[in-house]
């Protein structure tokens, strides 16, 4: 069977020297499905980096606009290809067609590039800062490198290396892209840039602006992210293959935004349970399940108080979990790190409420799973039994009183969010207030009365944390212009001729609606 | 002769099982003065911990009206104590008392103090981010743990890790500071940490909001940055100790900003030189030597065309810098590594103009100097001859012809500053686009037809750069607000009941001064 070509300097090319060559495994089957694709080996890599900076070169004088007509015309040709992409996304790992491509994943992707487009042709995202006695001026600007996105199994769509948030953020913020596929997902992701370089030569931009290339050894993704031409890289995966990088990266002064899960810890006060405990579960169920339990945002950690309305809501989690199929996990790797990570659990003092083991099927499938432990318990080995369960399972901590509960959440190593569920009257401000006062410093999206798992794309989102839960907890990954900041540097112009600025910093507003910090003024109106 | 105090929870006490200690070294005489200061071992550092993460908890209730009347109060108290600090700070530094430190750091210093109080009163350094429709709310906040701040050698007040920008800007942003002194001046950092506790005590805010070390061994340090409770460091100062730290903090997954400094490339064009070149050559000179060349932004790199009227300049500037007397350098350190650096740049291929040479005095000093190599050398080199020469001391290119101007611009690495000098008249418009397509983004600011030793403190200054200049191009450590984004973390605050959500994020502007971004429009007004 041919291997596949990768896209570089703006072709479809054979991989040259490829180290060997994979398919995707079929999630249902575990056997190997549709076409073989290369593993580059760093001969790619280094074609990728000298196209892409020419990119950078070219990308220079091409306008915002231009690169907003990029990105809605991607969104536009990708959901002309709606069917195919949810088709072959849906056999690539195993999760629905219709119910989350189709009518969910693929709203969200287009809506992110529309929203990344509108930002790229307003720019206020580049936040022109403008002191007009001082006559110095600043702005955020492209890095003058290629931002490398390595995109997770989990979101084939909307976290894809070459169409998710990641990807619009870079381009948006006029920065070339070297995407590096999810090997879980490869025939999705050449669909996409098969569309992304049909947009490209529409609009007349650098072809070598997107580049895909499939799989790589480990060392070689650590050179990638190391490179001297690097502007910048994006990961959204493993905290192993996460810290990984970021050491690579960082040691060679590179910048690097890395966001790895982790438990999402979800504390349910005495008195929501006692009014809602039922609909909670409910709730809980439904979000510990979604996508069969993969989400960055999967809460995977409980808090409750002992009493007998934790009992009662335990049962009817745990029949709630029961009567959910488990849906196939989306690789081998990830079922058998939920194994590990659920023995280890074990091993350290939780106990199985239900599920907690490998289903008996063809496909990679792990039951439901509900564990425990006494608040006691967890405090003795509070590091060791925070150890993410990617897939289908939580833990719950049952609290030996209040006190104990807020002990808890001291003990929390950082997180992309927390939820407080408490009485809808002010019944429990008081433990709200304890409890939050911990919990705030530890998550980068604090909640009420609402389960993580949706991540609305909104400006005021923050899908970051503090450390382990991504590497700088001053940064999102989602979120439309908050997440192109990641990607640009801070360009300042001392004295520089009036002529010779870039319009945004100007006297003149270039787009008559780019809001500008002028003196100490937000502003839409020219100097 | 007993060994002072260090300031750890709110009070001046003897260092722990120090490991040492030091006195200040006279930098006119070379012998030990003034009184001893301690080596902290960790179990200093373990005690400034625990006291920082209780000063954490208690700011939490703490209005940002009280920092900013800190603040304020500080600059008076400082200001009261101008006459003791400028001679301390000269008898340690061998700066001069009022041309530097009474005229120009401390009002600079006081200036940055006030201009952080205001930031913090009027709280729109928090870019709070309003969906009205999503309800989801999210701003910048305190990162829960102190900030480390290493101030360098070369400001005494307006970089000092307990009174500089680092200081006023982690202060303003609601956190406490762990200040470790630059070993050069203890005593000017001992005056502003007495009156830093005095202006504490008399605002009754938690006495360990700010903390005081003098001097660390370098293993003591790497714990300091990587320790649990460490919110993030801030350092200035030379490229190993920068280098070594941020590894030691990034390995462990904190925050660290690390200002490095560099060479300030100034490229001077043809035109320029025919119209003023011995105006410019003076002005060179003139930054050159200021503050004996110890500034993060001295012009160390300058480059020419090679030509008649360069030549001629390159006279008139020797002639200007044998005829500055040539100031006392800050330490022995200083005066070692500018003779390793000026020999190496010889070996490497420079020739000496002027100076080049030890002074025979009995002070740390060196003679202001001038070398030269040509293009062609400097391309066969270009990584070595951009060895810092941190002291009164710059290197000349002398390019072959425009292109290799501009090849030499894209062999530079990253920079605090780039300047460009071209014909008043729009002579050099081309050569200048060249140039700036590649230097733009090497620098974090870029000048025209000025030196780069003027850091004005402005909301639209960037005193950054892409690595090895620091270690993040998005931030800056001069500038009020952008300097405090440095110390915070992005709070979101997703379906968060109204009365739980913070002052900045309530449907009520809380100074009807604060700018907020509500559904996409920067505005003051309520919600």
């Amino acid at each position: 069977m041919p291997i596949q070509p990768v896209l570089i300097n703006g072709s479809w090319r054979d991989s040259k020297s490829p180290i060997g060559n994979f398919q995707s495994i079929n999630p249902e089957t575990g056997i190997a499905q549709g076409k073989r694709y290369p593993i580059s080996s760093f001969a790619d890599i280094e074609l990728a980096l000298a196209a892409s900076h020419w990119a950078v070169k070219e990308l220079e004088s091409i306008s915002p606009e231009n690169i907003a007509k990029f990105l809605e015309l991607y969104a536009s040709n990708i959901e002309d290809r709606a069917g195919i992409l949810s088709q072959t996304a849906a056999i690539e790992t195993a999760l629905p067609e219709k119910s989350r491509f189709r009518d969910i994943e693929l709203p969200r992707t287009t809506g992110q590039l529309r929203q990344a487009a509108r930002a790229a042709k307003e720019r206020s995202w580049c936040r022109a800062t403008i002191d007009t006695k001082a006559n110095i001026r600043s702005k955020f600007s492209p890095l003058g490198g290629p931002v490398v996105i390595f995109g997770p199994n989990n979101f084939p769509f909307a976290f894809n290396s070459i169409s998710g948030g990641d990807f619009a953020a870079a381009i948006a913020s006029g920065n070339p892209v070297i995407a590096k596929a999810n090997p879980g997902h490869p025939g999705t992701t050449r669909i996409f840039a098969e569309a992304a370089l049909k947009t490209l030569k529409k609009c007349g931009l650098p072809q070598t602006m997107v580049q895909l290339i499939y799989h790589l050894q480990p060392e070689d993704g650590f050179r990638l992210v190391s490179h001297p031409l690097t502007g910048a890289t994006a990961f959204t995966g493993s905290r192993k293959s996460g810290v990984a990088l970021k050491h690579a990266a960082e040691s060679a002064g590179k910048l690097i935004y890395i966001e790895m899960s982790g438990l999402n810890p979800v504390f349910i006060f005495p008195q929501a349970l006692k009014e809602r405990g039922k609909e909670i579960a409910e709730e809980l169920g439904q979000s510990c399940t979604l996508g069969a339990g993969q989400f960055c945002t999967n809460p995977g950690l409980v808090v409750l108080l002992k009493n007998q309305d934790t009992e009662n809501f335990i049962k009817i989690l745990a029949e709630k979990l029961r009567s959910t199929p488990a849906g196939p996990l989306l690789s081998r790797q990830v079922l058998e790190s939920l194994v590990a990570a659920v023995t280890s659990l074990k091993k350290f003092g939780a106990e199985i409420v239900s599920g907690g083991k490998e289903l008996d099927t063809n496909a990679f499938s792990f039951a439901n799973t509900l564990l425990r432990v006494t608040g006691d318990n967890f405090l003795k080995k509070s590091k060791k039994l925070q150890t993410e369960t990617f897939g289908p399972s939580s833990l719950i901590v049952v609290a030996e009183n209040i006190k104990q509960m807020i002990t808890i959440a001291a003990h929390l190593e950082g997180n992309l969010t927390g939820s407080i569920y408490s009485h809808t009257a002010k019944k429990e401000e008081s433990l709200y207030t304890d409890i939050e006062a911990v919990l705030r410093t530890k998550v980068g999206r604090l909640i009420n009365d609402k389960m993580p798992t949706g991540v609305a794309v909104s400006p005021a989102m923050s899908h970051g944390g503090p450390f382990p839960a991504t590497g700088h907890p001053g940064f999102t990954s989602v979120g439309i212009p908050a997440a192109m900041l990641r990607f640009s540097a801070l360009h300042c112009y001392d004295n520089v001729r009036k002529y010779r600025l870039p319009a945004e910093l100007k006297d003149k507003n270039p787009t008559g609606k780019m809001w500008r910090l002028i003196d100490g003024t937000w502003t839409q109106k020219d100097i």
